[in-house]
């Protein structure tokens, strides 16, 4: 039975190297190796749950379950082996003082992924001295993948992918994490619950903008690989509360905002945080 | 690149013979030759719509698109030509005499479809003097087919379904549908767009129940052929103001609610629709 094409998904492009990050000094061979090492995590990953024949067993911490077990410690042995630092949801932090640090979360929507929601990913963020350097986020469902280079734009299954042009909240469709405020200014709500591919669908402009209304829910690896792809895909971000967003810290715990435009953005940070600066974007 | 197999979804079966409808007295055949229709009409919209290069055209309403109006009229050729009624969101009724009405929504959730986001369906019910007779729900981006039977229990892909077995709200996976109010008793929240395979969802235990807040926003087409996937998974319905949600009216509007079970429907009522009774439920 033949299905009818997805809708395309071509939009104007608004990405251009002007408004992207500089490209650094670093050699473009030296970044490809890491994205390498990412992917062969990736991969690692995708072999160490093909072979796990119950996800949903109960790990060491309440929210942990077998899958997270079984893909962190897959992820973590190629990263240990290419020696980068790891940040992972599920294992304490080694070596924060290496060149470059990956954090991790080996499966994002663990809950997705129990329930058969076909809404999970695994996300890598190579992070060097000068911020994030390198990403990957993939739906490990459908297989669908987010790539991100500093400097060089961001890709969905190899193509060049940009964030919408929404520009008000009225107008906007917008992925809710945590408890709505009694205030609802958007057009469309989402909450697919998994915040690593809300942002990638931000930055592919399948959404205009991501909430966070928890003051200390999502950690670095929660957002992180996704972040470099919403900002190379031309969306901005900040943190309800000013913090940094871009940390290796394992402890830190933030509020991510992001929007496809920066207009946009300050109208989000006003609604999630009605006391915080609208101005904010950190990119 | 092989993709980790989804999670199981194989869950203990709770549905039985005696939980379901009792089989009418109508013949098999009849009931069978009726789902063949609404299988002939799901094929010539799947053509219909591969056929059509842009979906996101606008159509003579302002949230009416190209892909709703080749849909429906691809549906309505094959429903009229079987001699049965049709209750369209995309036309005037007719045939609400006959002794069959086929409710349709030829596409539910067309924004997400415009999007691009992976959820949307079409939706048919054929509805008889005793009530839903038949249905299917196929998500029109990833094939995902729901089928049932009055009596006969519902299948997802060919497969027998039953709802959860959750109780409450605290534990409960809840798709909201219109704006959350303030209290928020759920385990988790999900907003995917698209009434229809919420409901499936809900069927098929990756959702434990759906609330719709807004009263008059939903039509017999959005909710109809999930309704009948719902009640024969054992799943649990009213409307948050009591009135019947099974109609062919085609002004008619409602504000489902949908549960695993009785006392998970009772809280879910009692959180949309405070000022409501908690026992109803009309399956």
């Amino acid at each position: 039975m033949p299905r009818p094409c997805p809708p395309g998904r071509t939009r104007p492009k608004r990405w251009s190297a002007a408004t992207a990050s500089p490209p650094l000094a670093d050699s473009r061979l030296m970044r490809d190796d890491v994205l390498a090492v990412l992917n062969e995590a990736y991969r690692a990953v995708v072999e160490g749950l093909g072979s796990l024949a119950d996800w949903g067993a109960q790990g060491s911490r309440p929210d942990q379950f077998a899958c997270d077990i079984v893909a962190d410690e897959a992820a973590f042995k190629v990263l240990d082996a290419a020696g980068v630092g790891v940040v992972s949801e599920e294992r304490n932090a080694q070596g924060l003082e290496r060149d470059i640090v990956v954090v991790v979360d080996p499966v994002d929507g663990t809950s997705n992924a129990i329930r058969g929601i076909p809404y999970y990913a695994i996300s890598l963020c190579a992070v060097d001295r000068q911020g994030m350097q390198s990403s990957l986020v993939v739906n490990l469902a459908t297989g669908t993948r987010f790539e991100a280079v500093r400097g060089q734009g961001a890709l969905c299954d190899g193509r060049s992918i940009v964030a919408s042009d929404c520009s008000t909240m009225e107008a906007a469709w917008v992925a809710v994490c945590g408890h709505p405020r009694q205030e609802h200014p958007w057009r469309h709500m989402r909450a697919f619950g998994a915040t690593a591919l809300e942002l990638c669908d931000v930055a592919r402009g399948l959404l205009d903008a991501y909430v966070n209304t928890d003051v200390d829910a999502i950690a670095p690896w929660d957002y992180l690989g996704a972040l470099l792809v919403c900002h190379e895909a031309g969306a901005v971000s900040t943190d309800g509360l000013q913090r940094p967003l871009v940390t290796t810290d394992p402890a830190a715990r933030r509020a991510p905002v992001v929007a496809a435009t920066p207009s946009l953005l300050a109208e989000a940070v006003g609604y999630a945080w009605p006391g915080q600066a609208r101005e904010i974007a950190d990119r």
